[in-house]
């Protein structure tokens, strides 16, 4: 059985990294899961899903390392699709990948002790996101 | 109630970006999935699946950028195993992943209205490729 | 339905890679799973899932490669927080993610022949993991 809830953030962009772990507990305990996978998928292709421990020193590391493997300035040709500057962007978000499943036993996310469930907005500008929460039971 | 289908494709190869949104919609119709999800998966570790805005720019900075992170002509330990060409694609299969999951709510895929859901094919040569679709309901 | 197990592995960290399909195909035998998914997590912000070829050449290759994307002896910002070693552990993790979903078709993983299931440690010292092995039937 499928059961659907969404999360909704407002992001800086620019590789901005947002905890979605309490979110995601809230969600679990109000719809009573038990055991089953929770699968969370952000719609457009400039944002991603993943974990780390949520740390201020790693959020950085994000961003700097990110950009060091896409940088912001180069000349993709994605801007001569569109005349905009968010080439990088979308080269992030595709590497990184739009969902994440994660298993629910006894009621409870299966995360590590120092892992978080993670929005990664790769965009160039502050965006609204409604993140889909699909459970399994 | 886990429901199997498939997808064919053939690719070219050489980071090859090929957009099979519209077989999944398709497939989501015909078996007529209300909610749940569809997981994809590519037998295979040379190709990937991921999202991106399927556009030709950003199909070309998939191909550049990819090759700048693990390129063709480096030495890698793998060709020594096989005596082949091709380590750099199993690097960029196995870091973009070979699976991918997505929510189906209210009878659609949960997609952005720029975010297609694609196979990338690293393989030094074309290939001819079959995809899993396993949805769950 | 849901079912859980789990794999216990110890590993040597450093890019440690573990085939751990042969686990993976026990227990959906031992569990006589014949149509669904597989959903294998684990716990921890230092290592992650994804599938390869299992063969030491290519194994080779993931550890000299993601280490050149996220070095070792470099100053990231997650060593000022915590004075520990591993910034590039965890980067090389959340890329990769700590998740994999695989389809279960006629009681068999769609795995390729060339394809196996991995677990690799990027953690900068030998650690024990419990995977989380999640079905959905």
């Amino acid at each position: 059985m499928a059961i659907t809830d969404s999360i909704s953030v407002s992001t800086k962009g620019r590789r901005d990294v947002l905890d979605i772990t309490p979110d995601l507990c809230a969600i679990v305990k109000k719809h009573g899961i038990g055991s089953g996978i929770v699968v969370v998928f952000v719609p457009g292709s400039t944002a991603a899903l993943t974990t780390i421990e949520y740390e201020p020193g790693l959020k950085k590391d994000i961003d700097v390392y990110l950009d060091r493997l896409f940088p912001y300035g180069e000349p993709y040709h994605h801007h001569e699709t569109w005349h905009d500057d968010n080439g990088s962007s979308h080269l992030q978000a595709a590497m990184l990948g739009p969902s994440i499943t994660i298993p629910v036993v006894e009621g409870k996310l299966t995360l590590g002790t120092w892992q978080q469930v993670v929005l990664i907005d790769c965009d160039t500008r502050p965006r609204n996101r409604q993140l889909v929460v699909q459970m399994l039971v």
